[in-house]
Order: structure tokens, then sequence, then C-alpha cells
């Protein structure tokens, strides 16, 4: 075998890795789907296994800091023993707002895996990067698109089921989900600050 | 009475109003320092009355996300029965780190009151402002200085007790906390990465 077959091999496996766990930050963002939470899920991966997960609840816990990537943090440091998660990778379904990109860098987390990126609310490079920013004490390494398609589809139809819904439900005249909405501001259904009404695609 | 002197008035009863819940914020700071944590404290305004208390809590609960204002945050959504805390004012005695700024923007908080600023990892307006981004959907009003020398003496004598603490049980050679700790880098003892090496005064 060739250093180049075994180079290229390596990326196999590597990405199929990925995916593997891309794959289980899915499940745990049908978790919050199944809750009429927006579908944003996430695992954390401590030496090759996983050590914890996390779903979007924010609603259902009416708790501000209960995105996916923070209950997973909170709960990986618990498995740990400490605040600090070096040597550990984020699966993440949707780019991390600003909160949870905040965590993860003060969390000394190695690396951030994003499904599909969050071009109005992201914060690890649409908005603003905040994981890899000089003036902080720790950066943190992106890997962007693994499993990319099914990260977005999951959010777009989560959307559209919730437009058609509330079309049925609502009297001519009452506001809508926009048509664009946007995936981090949680409950679009309830949330219509002028933000979310410039449109725009929220997804890449 | 003038119209000027009332308006004076007004201002000098904010002040009082202001320094009154500060104060409260430094006693929660208080509660961190007797646990050996770097003090930082802050309570939750709503309709004139503290509806939430947190103080610095990191290396106690072995938890990244046990920072002072989180831990207000979460129980003021707690008590109010709702993750959004419009309408609600924090107060807090440093200026708040990108976690921490990000909660604040998620929450939809009306105010943050600060003590004094932290130059080398505030987000308030030190290194960036994310309170006030024209590309989020929510900005947070920022009033600083509130109770400014109280705050910031507090740090600088607690990292002063600490440097004096770790000589008097350090062996010869033994990393020392360095001069100027970064006040959000909650543990300074155990903590000597490189951007805390760099020095640079941590409090305006």
């Amino acid at each position: 075998m060739t250093a180049s077959t075994e180079a290229s091999e390596k990326i196999i496996i590597d990405q199929k890795e990925k995916e593997r766990f891309m794959r289980e930050a899915i499940r745990q963002a049908r978790k919050a789907e199944a809750l009429d939470e927006v579908p944003i899920g996430c695992v954390i991966v401590c030496d090759g296994k996983i050590i914890a997960r996390g779903y979007n609840r924010r609603n259902t816990d009416k708790n501000t800091l209960s995105h996916a990537e923070l209950n997973a943090i909170r709960k990986a440091a618990k498995k740990l023993g400490d605040w600090r998660l070096e040597g550990c990778t984020m699966y993440v379904t949707l780019e991390p707002c600003q909160m949870c990109a905040g965590a993860l860098v003060q969390s000394r987390i190695d690396e951030v895996v994003i499904g599909c990126m969050n071009p109005k609310a992201g914060c690890a490079g649409s908005i603003i990067n905040l994981l890899q920013m000089a003036a902080f004490n720790h950066q943190v390494k992106i890997t962007e698109g693994i499993l990319h398609d099914e990260c977005s589809s999951m959010l777009t139809e989560f959307f559209r089921r919730l437009r058609r819904s509330q079309k049925h439900t609502a009297d001519p005249g009452q506001t809508s989900v926009p048509e664009q909405a946007d995936a981090r501001n949680q409950s679009p259904a309830q949330d219509q600050s002028p933000a979310q009404d410039q449109s725009g695609a929220p997804l890449s």
C-alpha cells in the first residue's frame, strides 16, 4: 500500500467516524422535535467514545440555558469531574449561537464538528467567529458540513410543518411563521422579532 | 422645585438604587470568595425587586457553566416561568465573559449594570461588545462603573492573597500566580495558559 493510499484510507475512516457521531447528534435533535422544539442536537466525544448528549429543550424547560450544547457541556463536565473539556470534541447539528460558542471557548474543548451553518445567527463563522478569536485564551478547531443535507433538511422540514400547522389554526391576518425562520431563535412561532422577519436563508 | 432640580434628584435616586443592587451583587461575590472561587457575583432585578442571585462556583461545582451570571439567569427563568427575561436588569460585579454575554442576549434581558470592566476577557465592550451587536436580534443596554472601586479592589485583593499563599507553599521555581491574573479565568492558581501570562491589567 502506498503512502498516498494509506492517507486516503485514513481520510475515509475519519469521515466515517465523524458521520457516525453526527448521526447520534441528529438522533438527539429528533428528541427535541418530538417535544415540538426546534430540532438541534449534539454529542461530546472523548477518547473515541460519546460521554455526553444534549438536545434543545428551551421551551420545555422554560430555561434560557437549555440549548443542546449547554445541556451536553454540563453533562460532560459532570462525567469528567472537571469544568475543562480538554481532549473532547462536540458534534452539533447546527452552528452554535453566541452563548453556546462562548461556552465552548470557556470549556476549552478541542474541536467542534458542525452539521450545517446558520447564516442569520451562528457564531462559529457566520455572524462572527467566537471560537477562534485571537484575543481569547482558547481557540476551538472547527469542521463544517458533516451530514450537511440531513442536518439542514431536518430544520427546513420542521419550520415548513410549523408554518402549515399555523396556517390551519390561524385567523386570517394573524402573523405566521416567517418563510425563513431563524433557527437559533428556537421558538419562531412565538418569536416575531424584527431580525426574524428580515428573511435571508437560515441554513447554508 | 424647578424642573432641573427634579431631574437631578431623579438621577441621584436612580444612582442610589443601582448602588443598592450592586451591593447585593458584591455580597454574592463574597460567597464565591468564601469558597476560594474568584469573587464574582450578580443579581437580577424585575419590577424593582431582586428575583435571582448568583455567584461564581465553577471550581466548586466542577461545571463550565457555573459562572455567577448563568447561575442567576437559570434561577430568574425558573422564577418567571419563562426563558425570556424581558423587563429585567442584571447587576454584576465584573464585565461578563463571552458565554455570559451570549446568555444575556439569548435571555432578551433589558439592561446589564457592571461594577468594573475586564479588559483582558470582557465581552461587553472590552474585547468585543456582544451585548450590542446589530446583527443579533436583541441588544442589551449597558451601564458601567457602579461601585467600581469596591468591585475592582475585591478582585485585586483576592489575587494578591492568592499569590501570597502560593509563595508560602511553593517550591522555589514553581509557577506562581501571574501579577495580573485574568479574572475571567476563574482559577488562576491552576490555570497558567499563555493568555494569562501576558499580563495587562485585568480590571479597569
